[in-house]
């Protein structure tokens, strides 16, 4: 039987695995930072019609530029962003994974670098080695926050093409606060002698649940910050893959040139339309989440766990001298949460008040195990 | 105003434009080899209910490797391909150049080459290009078919990572037969001294069209064989975006090592899965559009035109001394066909009988006031 390493294939993926968390059928699923909240079913019959709408016209192309939906994005931006955005500033695609991939494709590639601040969103490594951009691991500190410093120092060092900045980060929660933003940005432009400049993308997935104002104003008068976010999480909606960018317009233009033609179909773009009108109802949600996060994040260091403060829909938790035992261990009372690969930490979703009421006695239980054995010694 | 080349974009794309065809506004639209009927009002209905289960679970992330659909897809390639196939030989992607982007991330890429026997698909050198993919540009001999001295003699001398075979090719409709697949394919491996080999991509695209049978059964005992294949034609659907591929089960293995998690999101599965389910309806379609495709054979010969024999469901037609201004004399009596840059040459797509008979007369026209003019001299 002929395996992969029997291919052609390019020497640095020889060994390597796909990435994605393991899918196993577990009661409670709170390890992919999904919205536990399915969708209302008037959307549901919302999305129905939208889509035999278009599927009536499937034989031909999508619109290729997306132009309602880029339109109903820019309003959504302008509405919760803090900052007046038009459609001519917006980009969609695939998820974010795809937003990032065209970026990485215009402004990365052969020959250039990336750099972002680790333990952070691991696709950003991933998409950079796929698209044949070096990776360089920039520093966070012991508390996960990124230090100014150290940072702009790494980014003078290496003078990276793109620069990630997560807020709030994966896995940890920790949101980025302006100035270091804007500290990070200065740094990057200074970096490069050349004058051109560097992309900092700034990844805000889980914006919708921070504490704090999105960082989109940043873009104004900074034509080399991107601000890339999803309908995936605040709009419950995973399974449409819908990631989309705001930034210059020059931006837009640019991934014009690498994006595959006719990349988002007639169904996503139909379906996200429908999500948009009811934009309301599960920003409302959103709120719950956010309720129940702050919760997960009280009643953990009650427990005795350690707790990474959280502007996400998911909790950085720890610590564990063995977190994959500790992952198993919550596993086995039927819930499923991420191991990230931090030494130490684990990661859980923010999920119904049911479901992390059931997480949180899994980790009681955990704890009251580990204790016990303490004082056995 | 900020624009494309003041942004830190790479080299190569500085100058360039987004590929696309021009999107304008005609009655009879001939330009981008969509299927010109509309899907069948049933399976609009049971697009809508598919759509509407998977998006009670649309907070959900998708099926990352989508079995249900690769399932169906194999089924049906079993059913009409000439050879059985197993979903683990199947992949799908977001239309078929997401499959090439895939297999070129995975095989080309930085320092690699592709080669292909233009005119072609512009798109295998496009995506080679995004991919950081040197891009080779293989000979076809005037009548625009294969000749395998000469393509054998070009992979040698290049000795390509990556070799494309579009089969019916774009735009020329060309079919290539088995034996020059084969003999592309032994070059290609002979031609690679570390005896790894190099990947061929018969991308079948049209294939349904044909007047021969699929080249599917070649990738028996050939692991480096790849054909790729569309729902964009032959299942009326160039608005769902789902291309897929059959190879040897460890090309779908590699390929994972490169694709985006949960690329495919579950309202496109649910559109094709529903698809699949009418493909006998589907594939009447494709006997009617074959028919009309030899009338525009016949007709336009008989107009005065040379055409390439086609196997797709389109016709490269002319000669023309300046095709752009014939292709701007067939859009002034509202049909619009290609210009794909091919010198003398146009390409038109079969569309219902009153498109092409309206695209004929045009033709007529065209071919009169040129004889008219010639007349005067």
């Amino acid at each position: 039987m002929t395996g992969i390493d029997d291919l052609p294939i390019r020497d640095e993926l020889r060994g390597k695995s796909p990435y994605g968390a393991p899918q196993l059928d577990v009661p409670v699923r709170l390890n992919t930072n999904e919205n536990p909240y399915p969708l209302p079913e008037p959307l549901v019959r919302r999305i129905a019609e939208r889509v035999t709408e278009a599927a009536r016209h499937l034989n031909r192309y999508p619109d290729r530029d997306a132009v309602e939906l880029r339109t109903a994005l820019a309003a959504y931006l302008t509405r919760t962003g803090g900052h007046p955005v038009t459609a001519a500033q917006v980009w969609a695609a695939n998820g974010s994974n795809e937003i990032i991939q065209q970026l990485l494709q215009t402004f990365g590639g052969p020959g250039r670098t990336a750099l972002g601040f680790e333990p952070s969103y691991s696709m950003h490594a991933l998409i950079s080695r796929g698209t044949g951009t070096g990776w360089i691991s920039g520093p966070r500190g012991d508390d996960f926050t990124i230090d100014v410093a150290a940072a702009t120092a790494e980014i003078a060092a290496h003078r990276p093409d793109v620069v990630f900045v997560c807020s709030p980060n994966n896995p940890t929660g920790t949101a980025v606060e302006a100035a270091t933003v804007l500290a990070l940005y200065e740094a990057a432009q200074a970096a490069r002698a050349d004058g051109a400049g560097a992309l900092v993308v700034v990844d805000e997935a889980y914006g919708e649940f921070s504490h704090r104002p999105s960082l989109l104003p940043l873009i104004e008068g900074r034509p080399n910050l991107v601000v890339s976010r999803t309908m995936s999480k605040a709009f419950g909606a995973a399974g449409l893959r819908l990631g989309y960018l705001a930034a210059d317009p020059a931006v837009v233009d640019a991934v014009q040139l690498v994006r595959l033609p006719y990349h988002l179909s007639s169904v996503t773009q139909a379906t996200a339309l429908a999500a948009l009108e009811h934009t309301d109802t599960l920003l409302k949600y959103v709120e719950q989440l956010k309720a129940e996060r702050d919760r997960l994040v009280t009643e953990l260091r009650a427990i005795g766990c350690e707790v990474v403060t959280s502007d996400a829909n998911f909790v950085q938790f720890g610590r564990f001298d063995d977190a994959h035992a500790a992952w198993q261990a919550i596993l086995d009372h039927g819930v499923l949460v991420r191991d990230n690969g931090v030494p130490g930490w684990l990661r859980v979703t923010a999920g119904t008040p049911a479901e992390n009421d059931a997480f949180l006695d899994a980790v009681r239980t955990l704890f009251k195990e580990r204790s016990l054995k303490e004082n056995k010694r």
